[in-house]
C-alpha cells in the first residue's frame, strides 16, 4: 500500500543550507533505489509559527520500501549539530473542501505552484 | 497568492476524539467563510517518530486569508489540555521524483487513497 511519509525538520538558522545540501544528497540516493515515488520539500515563510523550518511531504511504495531504504542509507541531514527530524507515516482521516474551491490541481502543480 | 499551510499536532492519546471533534467543527466554520480551498487532516500511524499525532495540509487562497479567518474564529481544538499546534505558511523549496513514479495522481486520489 502506498504510503505518506512526512518530516518535519528543526533547522537552525545558520544550518540551512548544509542541511539543503544533505537533504538533496540523501533524495539523490532515494532516487536511484527503490520506493520513493515523490518527495515535496517545504520551507517556512516566518508566517505563522516558526518552530519547524522545513516539512518533507512525500510517497512512497510502502512503508516497508521506505524503511528499508533508511536502513541502507541513513539520511546524513540528521548528523547536523542541530537539526532534528521527526519522520513518520501519515494516513488521511479527513478531507475537507471550502467554497473557494474551483477544481482539485494536480499534486505537481498545487505543490509547485508558489514557486 | 495560494498558500500553504502545514499544522503539526501534539494531541495526546486520550484527547484524539476530542481533537476530532474540535478539528472538525472549526472546519465547518471555516468552510462556510472565504478563503479555504481544501484541508486534509493525516493521523500517524506509529510507523516512525510518534511526537505528533496530527498533520493538517491545507490550502488557503493567501496567507492573509487564514490570518484573518483564525483572527476571527480562533480554533478551539488548541483550549484541549496537551493540544500544541504550530501552524504555518510553507512554500515548496524542492521536488523530488524517483523511478517508481508512474503518473501525477491528482492530490486529492492521492490524499485520499489509503482511506
Amino acid at each position: 500500500m502506498e504510503a505518506t511519509l512526512l518530516n518535519v525538520f528543526v533547522v537552525p538558522a545558520d544550518k540551512e543550507a548544509e542541511f539543503l545540501e544533505n537533504w538533496r544528497r540523501t533524495s539523490a540516493v532515494f532516487q536511484e533505489g527503490d520506493g520513493l515515488i515523490e518527495a515535496h520539500l517545504h520551507r517556512n515563510t516566518g508566517v505563522g509559527d516558526e518552530t519547524f523550518a522545513f516539512i518533507n511531504i512525500a510517497r512512497w511504495t510502502s512503508a516497508e520500501a521506505w524503511r528499508r531504504a533508511h536502513a541502507e542509507y541513513p539520511p546524513t541531514e540528521y548528523d547536523i549539530e542541530g537539526v532534528v527530524g521527526h519522520p513518520a507515516i501519515f494516513a488521511p482521516v479527513a478531507d475537507i473542501y471550502g467554497p473557494s474551491r474551483v477544481s482539485a490541481a494536480p499534486l505537481e502543480e498545487w505543490l509547485t505552484a508558489a514557486r
